[in-house]
């Protein structure tokens, strides 16, 4: 009988030559590449678990993913330089573990980070395209700081998501926000145990109405006390948004 | 008689697009894009001085030109405006200041601080594809600090630089080369009255001969004391190189 290993893998990649993590008809979604290097190596189609899934143009410091391999076929550090040397570059398994068979890239996550970057002055630094938001409009730190104050903690989010499914529970804790500013760049970090859909990007973009004085932090009051009544409609670009890290 | 003034140009771009700072045939230098923004707002051709060229696929955060342009015909933010809008996003005017007709981007300059970036890991990260240049063997740092220390100061550079030209002056004073490390990614800083063709991507490839071991400082002492009767036939790649700033 053969029997298997579970693979727990760590990888960073650049968003933007893909089309989101999950898989596509188009065979460009990050989970599509790593099938395929599997299936080089192996010759035979294996299941890629995600943590969850990254937008088109999300990138990715430390997204997590499971698979199934037959037992003992390689040395980890064999099975990362394989899976490098058959995935593109803008993709990046760094760092390969064996875990137990009750493992799971989603199921077991109890946390998520991610980091949202913008550039905030007159013009996008050309070191920056694809990789910031660039906002031109001077922002408010005091608003910022306090339209996030406003998401820490456990809320219904229904209102911060794209997601249609209308049973899903959209309660969610953010244990923090942090907000860091170095000359041009501003930097927001987002950990919680869970974001829905698009949940990241729309947070940050009603703070950021918020810090251009285009909305009012009982907006979001509002919007956070009736669920799902109306959406706040401002999503931020997905190149400034970063998996930072998910946690088990 | 129609009048002018010199504009001084703080310029940054993101290397990998073009052919390098100077003007090209295929018309895809930063000079030219410049040079053609200049055009599409004067109507009229204007030559573009720069303050030393970059090669193609080097990254500058502060590059400076100057050129000369009808008296008063806009305000500083007007000509950064009109210039950004008719430039790509991958090169920015950061800064836009008047300065007096004695002043010359490329002889007025008493110095030039540059910054390689090295990712120094087994795998090179997604997000420093062209950024950086990727070195998988370790590195010695203590090797590396010796290696740098031989530069400092007044020698002939003759061995490190790709220049041909016979009657030129190849001496050159390096104030100080800074070493600084954080996990993975190794950062040096070259600061000197002036560079030589290739000179710093020439220093940074013999530094990192001497630290990865195949090489001995003693090597690079008897390329310096012997100048341009052997070459230091190391140059370390474009994308890792970024002008990080020029002094008047």
């Amino acid at each position: 009988m053969e029997r298997f290993e579970r693979l727990k893998l760590t990888i960073a990649y650049d968003g933007r030559p893909f089309s989101g993590w999950q898989s596509q008809l188009n065979r460009n979604g990050v989970q599509d590449h790593l099938k395929e290097a599997f299936f080089e190596i192996l010759s035979r189609p294996v299941i890629v678990h995600g943590a969850g899934r990254t937008d088109a143009g999300v990138h990715a410091f430390a997204q997590v993913a499971h698979v199934e391999v037959p037992n003992r076929k390689y040395a980890l550090r064999t099975w990362m330089a394989a899976l490098n040397a058959h995935l593109p570059g803008e993709i990046r398994v760094i760092k390969c573990g064996r875990v137990h068979g009750g493992f799971h890239a989603q199921y077991s996550a109890v946390g998520k980070v991610y980091t949202y970057r913008i550039w905030n002055d007159t013009f996008h630094h050309p070191l920056e395209l694809g990789r910031s938001w660039h906002i031109a409009q001077s922002l408010d730190p005091n608003a910022l700081r306090s339209a996030g104050d406003r998401f820490i903690g456990t809320h219904d989010f229904a209102s911060f998501s794209a997601n249609r499914r209308v049973a899903e529970n959209t309660t969610r804790t953010i244990y923090y926000i942090r907000i860091q500013r170095r000359t041009e760049l501003l930097t927001v970090q987002f950990a919680a145990n869970g974001f829905l859909y698009r949940m990241v990007r729309m947070l940050m973009g009603s703070m950021a109405k918020v810090a251009s004085g285009r909305k009012s932090v009982e907006w979001i009051d509002r919007l956070l006390s009736e669920p799902g009544k109306q959406k706040a409609n401002f999503t931020a670009p997905p190149e400034g948004l970063y998996l930072l890290k998910v946690i088990y």
